[in-house]
């Protein structure tokens, strides 16, 4: 049995422990995208994910500013967060935020189609109706920076596409 | 009995029910908070709030980096956000965000402590625990441009630290 990881030490929760609460969260619909604008306030949405080997995939509208943001940018921060009705304490809501590069996917790609399946498959019928609205953009996001959230002084340091944990946080 | 407001007549949603989605938003306990940062990519945290007449209020730490942008920045962009599991499409959580300034009550402030004690009435008694902790911060929120969207092509600009219904937008 290989000894404890210095995370585990610190922080008093177990590797198995941390990850369930980890893909718990990856089992999210939804994340938060927040994109540095053109103004001193950033521009924020919501949106519907996928996740592959590769990173997680957003499919969503340059009607939103935020988007149009992003395009123009490459970078955001994202965040995936629990329902308030699924946090014991209200405080400390369990999340996952990262910041990514985005990639767009043309509707030209060969992955473009499996990759709309896939949201239909995971996100209902809605995607058959706006998967040829050509206002919407399919987008890798690649995850850089990663913490895991999961209480007062539980704060994760995450690597990859994976999430793997990496480290405990005294600050986050 | 008065018209229709131009909102009504554009939306299909009478205003009773447009307010009432909103009050059931406003009702959430928490917030997403964004920043932009001195990074490329917004810093992004989540905290329970209250409301007053005068605005909403967050009581934060400063060991988040995005509690020291907004205590340098003094502006942020704010999201509240449905419940996944209160979403019927999940393509269109119910949502309202602003963007906001920040103005820090000081803890010599005379309303301080009915601050922390509406705190405390809201979220519990994780307050009692925290409410000397120093590097926490007592920020209210003041509204500036908000919008309310609930569903595709269902998305009102709101006025005021009320979030009166001003306009149907098409975009948001």
């Amino acid at each position: 049995m290989p000894d404890k990881s210095a995370f585990e030490t610190s922080s008093g929760l177990s590797r198995p422990k941390i990850e369930a609460a980890r893909d718990r969260i990856l089992g999210m619909k939804t994340m938060v995208v927040a994109v540095s604008g053109n103004t001193d306030t950033p521009e924020i949405g919501v949106s519907p994910f996928i996740r592959r080997e590769d990173g997680l995939y957003i499919y969503t509208s340059h009607l939103s500013q935020h988007v149009r943001d992003l395009l123009a940018c490459g970078v955001a921060t994202c965040l995936l967060c629990a329902d308030e009705s699924d946090s014991q304490n209200i405080w400390a809501r369990n999340r996952l935020k990262f910041t990514a590069t985005a990639t767009e996917i043309g509707r030209d790609d060969t992955i473009f189609a499996s990759l709309c399946d896939d949201f239909a498959a995971t996100h209902g019928p809605t995607m058959d109706l706006i998967r040829n609205f050509t206002d919407f953009h399919m987008l890798r996001l690649d995850p850089d920076t990663a913490v895991l959230v999961l209480g007062f002084a539980k704060a994760f340091r995450l690597s990859g596409p994976d999430f793997e944990i990496v480290a405990h946080l005294s600050e986050a």
